[in-house]
């Protein structure tokens, strides 16, 4: 059998900065060809960044797309680096003259000798969850097997293998020995199963090792977790990228020789692709007397894999938006001190900013946990009293009950902004998703922020990654982040005397309960109540999530982590009277 | 020709209201009744409201759909309205054994004699612009025709006429006497000239009359604007139903006779739609000796139109949500004394409140003329100062330049939902598309509210529409509600000495003719100033739209004017590096 090196760059794109991706495309080819390899790829668009949303009906910016692969091309050959083909996801058009010219695709091309010596456009366009691509994008359709010593390797985009039929089925029928997918996968709970399921079905089908070459980083809602996969016909796992890292993965692969007398170039093949065939010659290959071991990395444990998503999406938010410092307000509870422990993570204890704004409601616990924090963590911290801004409210309006309580919430969320504006750093927010779904927290208050590292975690969720993270610090010899009475107290806004969220609230764990039926599972008030749940509860909870959608909306984003986050899965009417349901 | 007696119901339905919706549709069917029509029809989905976004993926809201469709046909029986057919729109599903099963359609029914007669759904999809429909709904796969009294009559909904062939080349196949089309089409300036156009050249292509039945009223950003068209294959106007009215449209119309040897049930017409023919009997009738006239409402003129459209997104909004009355933050600049104009107009001045909240910074004139907008229009009125908060939060921080201006903003907007919480009403933020599209305002500041009623108005369309509905009174005898000192004044934000907004901005003339390019056109910098816009201005005005998506994010939601509102319409991403485009 033939052997080829291929070079796996799972990297991180910034949306819409062309210099920058082609930069960085060309830097990853130059460390890659210090191995000797065959063929180097990136991930799915990896010179626009991914998903570039309505940037794609600017025809400047695809042109402007379009100019960067053929320059890029060029730097490769200038650099000494045009024997070996490049393959990249890029924002292209429909061919001139084919069905959709000129219209946005999501493409991809490979580049040698300084040339683009072929595109193709992604075949299935997912319209689902987080994705919209038939909104931007129309399909493309054909099948393009490059022969490259001895081998055929097809090429395919994504949402191509997440289909029945399609480019898997047609690289089968051509007979290719490889199949290279291009992937900017988001980032979900447990999904990396659902991922190594697929990728083994799908090259049973294709008969044909698959590599799936998955993008890592973070573009605003989305995280991208990496963790790119090699799996042989037989379903074995032969590499693993890391999660939530950059990282270059180089694997010897011996491959199937390509049938001479194979099916023609033009051969109509399944959902009509077209087989459109590249030879870049060179001679088969043999295995190196050294082959280069295959990565195979250990994957991380659930929480230690959910955290890793938020200090990602939280770290690329922060420098994509060309910020160096956050601010986040302590209030000693459990929400705040995650937040913290994550952006300390992120960014440095040096770049992060806490200000405790304690009220007449604040207990001295609260103001001693959030002081605390700050002295286990390093971060910088200080201590403004909200009561002089609150006394002069109060002398100028008549408020009492939820009002004055929101108050209370919006002086400290107006501090936040006053601070930031004045110091320069991303306010974060500290809210979570429990609290979001019903509606348990204060527009311009608590949700001020330009990002919300935990809006997508579960208040159960929130309690297991503070202990994980601890239990984390302490395996490592290091002082855990979060003090024990931070998460051990009963959680509580303070903004009334003695009050606790279960005044408000069913218990977190059977509110989460509910809420993962009625949110994630999109299961009706009747089908949760058969399930076993307490109607009037079951009813309570439906009735303010089903309100609370203006709220959910004036929300920061922050990093998906479940099936339905509010932000980019969940699209629902503000104004909607299903209560019944 | 045969006569048919139609009864067009353009009529506002409340999304995920069932109840609510099916007792309007047996409302106006009785009322259509009266005059003894043949067929009643109502607007797309009319049984759950337009559109109900990811209300379609509840299993049990969709049931809720289907079940009140058969109760309503059970209803409309009981009413004694059992003979004639009633075609509505509502939430269904796949039929069982066809491609797309169980999978939600964006369908329509006629109800007759008790029971559903017969179903269909939507064939073209819409995907760009405000629609989704990919993400929701398969297509149907039928050409639905009824024979009524002697006449074949094609149904189609609302996109199925937008694209080409589909339900429109298989009405003419088909054969067929009338083509009668549901619709939620939303409002957009001079949309409607572009909707006669299309329903000309439809009726021409499917060779018969076409009725083009529109929802009105409005729906989060969405407004419906009705203006119900029956035109014939010579492109004659018929009839046309009101602008932002509901309406109950009964005209009788002549139409060619059913051809008894047509092509057959089960044919496949154009894009492989199959005909389904239902054969309701009834003989043919002879035009009634005394014809019921048919209505053909003016149209409004260009600003009354917009300005209609913005007091109709308001007082749906505010309605549909549960409010009686709104609290506007009044400046005296023109903003806020348009908004408080609408919102006079929308559900009237005892139901508007109005708070001046002057800062040290604020002119005498601005007062005075918050303070006669009130007198003019007859709002509630108050004035509460902020010094005192002000002054509270200058001495807890130090705070110069743009945080201290932001701070004043942000010190009204929680004053202004202070006030809201304590008293109920819902907040409507004053800021223009102008402003919004460069990031003039402050995030939790004068961006505070539920709802947005001018937020897709340009400054410069502002000022028209504040001179047109001041001209408006005058013609009609009464009192302009707006200050011509509001209007005639330079715009500023007053929130530090002498402050003007061409300060920060080029003149609003300018800023729109270029913003109009970029946002609406998606047209690139150099194209603009290829078209004679002065550099400086056109870098300056694309760095400032390219880094405001965040705040624009944030922003309430308000009504649809223009092809690119920043709400449905446009979705970049935040973290965006394209700025040479």
């Amino acid at each position: 059998m033939p052997n080829l090196r291929l070079a796996l760059c799972q990297i991180d794109p910034w949306v819409g900065d062309l210099a920058r991706n082609s930069e960085e495309v060309l830097r990853w080819s130059k460390r890659a060809a210090e191995s000797g390899v065959d063929l180097i790829a990136f991930p799915e668009m990896v010179l626009t960044g991914y998903p570039v949303e309505d940037l794609a009906f600017r025809g400047s910016f695809v042109e402007g797309s379009r100019a960067a692969l053929v320059d890029l091309a060029a730097k490769l050959q200038a650099e000494g680096l045009g024997d070996v083909p490049v393959v990249v996801g890029y924002l292209g058009r429909g061919e001139p003259g084919s069905r959709y010219a000129g219209r946005p695709q999501n493409c991809a091309a490979v580049l040698r000798g300084g040339e683009v010596v072929t595109r193709f456009a992604k075949h299935f366009l997912p319209n689902y969850g987080v994705f919209d691509e038939y909104r931007y994008f129309v399909p493309g359709d054909q099948l393009t097997v490059l022969r490259l010593h001895g081998v055929d390797v097809a090429l395919a985009i994504c949402e191509d293998i997440w289909q029945e039929g399609g480019r898997v089925a047609a690289t089968g029928q051509a007979g290719a020995g490889l199949l290279l997918s291009l992937n900017g996968s988001p980032y979900e709970r447990d999904k990396d199963d659902v991922r190594l399921e697929l990728v083994r079905r799908r090259a049973a089908e294709a008969g044909c090792p698959l590599v799936y070459l998955n993008m890592v980083g973070a573009q605003d809602e989305l995280v991208f977790d990496g963790e790119t996969l090699i799996v042989t016909e037989d379903g074995e796992l032969l590499a693993r990228g890391p999660q939530f890292a950059e990282a270059l993965l180089v694997v010897d692969l011996d491959l199937p020789a390509a049938n001479e007398d194979g099916l023609p170039d033009g051969t109509v093949l399944a959902d009509g692709l077209k087989l459109t065939r590249v030879d870049l010659g060179g001679a088969p290959k043999e295995r190196p007397a050294q082959p280069i071991e295959p990565q195979v990395s250990e994957r991380l444990d659930d929480e230690a894999e959910v955290y890793a998503a938020l200090v990602e999406g939280t770290r690329a938010y922060v420098r994509k938006n060309g910020a160096r410092s956050v601010l986040i307000g302590l209030s000693g509870g459990i929400d705040s001190a995650l937040v913290a422990a994550i952006a300390v993570d992120a960014i440095g204890a040096e770049n992060v900013y806490g200000v405790s704004m304690p009220s007449r409601y604040s207990s001295q616990h609260s103001r001693d946990d959030a002081a605390e924090l700050a002295r286990r963590t390093g971060l910088h911290f200080r201590t403004v009293s909200i009561a002089p801004m609150f006394d002069a409210y109060m002398g100028a309006t008549e408020l009492t009950g939820l009002a004055e309580e929101n108050l209370q919430s919006r002086l400290r969320g107006t501090l936040l902004m006053a601070i930031s504006n004045q110091e320069g750093q991303l306010v974060l927010a500290p809210g979570n998703k429990s609290e979001l779904a019903v509606g348990y927290s204060t527009l311009y208050g608590d949700s001020v922020g330009a990002y919300g590292p935990i809006k997508d975690v579960y208040k159960s969720l929130v309690f297991k990654l503070a202990r994980w993270r601890n239990a984390a610090a302490e395996a490592r010899g290091e002082v855990p982040p979060i003090p024990e009475n931070t998460i051990s107290k009963p959680p509580s806004a303070e903004l009334r005397p003695d009050q606790k969220d279960t005044d408000s609230l069913p218990d977190y764990d059977l509110l989460d309960a509910v809420l993962t039926r009625y949110v994630e599972g999109d299961e009706g008030r009747d089908a949760i109540v058969a399930a076993g749940f307490p109607a009037e509860v079951v009813d309570r909870v439906v009735r303010l999530v089903d309100t609370a959608e203006y709220k959910r909306r004036q929300y920061p984003p922050g990093p998906k982590v479940s099936p339905k986050n509010f932000g980019r899965d969940r699209r629902l009417p503000i104004t909607n009277r299903w209560r019944q349901g």
